[in-house]
């Protein structure tokens, strides 16, 4: 069966901060046409640190699309031409203040690719030391300490919500990559 | 430390298909002002089927905005008015033609919290039988049977690339929720 789409033509809708819309024109494979509605993203990294006593550091910010604090593992967009490995180191030690002696990627996911292109590089970082929280003045994280075992609890509670630290730490509880 | 924002007046960019965008202003804790897209999505609902043989039967279908064809679980947006419930049996029973004996749901999660109100209601299905495959025309998608120890090798080859699917394979691999 094929399942390739064809882009016939393309047109850019908004331009944003932080993601573009473009809605795309395209062929099925039945011969038939479609719209598809596209959500430009950066790309991004996320990383489960994991303290020498089994604690995940995790963060609690407030995600304005969806109305209220999030406890997340902490995560952050690529910069233009940055790497995901230099992306991770950043965004571990501004959003903790933590730095990881090791640094392991776990895998790459795109977070919602029915409609996004957004690919999350997911990562393990241990042999953490403390070197100071370096947020920007507008930026407001909190961060908060959890046992690996109590954080997969959290899971299944509904206390984690965010599927990029749901999938993070159900591939680091079982030493998975 | 307080971390909620103020949403101060509210923008719709585009009234689409699948999504919505608009652009919000919000007052931050601090005082300042900024402003956030949201793509604002129905929500979904995703599917872990494991058969007797403990296989997951999987969907291959073009995802357009990434480019690629992806393996993933079966998933699907909610109707307007549609439980989550009843959707799930709904896009088991279209994309892979099974109806569940059983049907257990394992947890809710944001796709993308950051720039996306999209939720994603996971479960866990077994008891499998076969009732036939309800595509619609303009549907393309074909069905991939993986034993369920394989997929999760298949998470770490990068050959399983969508996050709900990742989260979803792991939680049922561990039977957790």
């Amino acid at each position: 069966m094929k399942l390739e789409e064809k882009t016939i033509s393309s047109q850019m809708i908004h331009k944003g901060k932080v993601v573009n819309l473009r809605v795309d024109s395209v062929e099925l494979p039945n011969g038939n046409f479609s719209t598809r509605e596209v959500v430009e993203h950066s790309g991004a990294v996320a990383v489960v640190p994991v303290t020498s006593s089994g604690e995940v550091i995790m963060v609690r910010q407030y995600r304005h699309p969806v109305g209220k604090i999030l406890l997340e593992i902490p995560a952050g967009k690529l910069d233009p031409g940055e790497s995901p490995d230099e992306c991770v180191k950043r965004e571990l030690l501004e959003e903790t203040g933590m730095v990881a002696g090791r640094l392991k990627k776990l895998f790459s996911c795109y977070s919602s690719p029915g409609f996004s292109d957004e690919i999350l590089h997911i990562y393990l970082a241990d042999e953490l030391y403390y070197q100071g929280q370096q947020l920007d003045e507008d930026e407001f994280v909190q961060v908060k300490k959890v046992p690996l075992k109590e954080a997969v609890t959290k899971i299944c509670s509904g206390e984690i919500e965010d599927a990029k630290s749901i999938a993070g730490i159900l591939a680091a509880v079982n030493n998975l990559c």
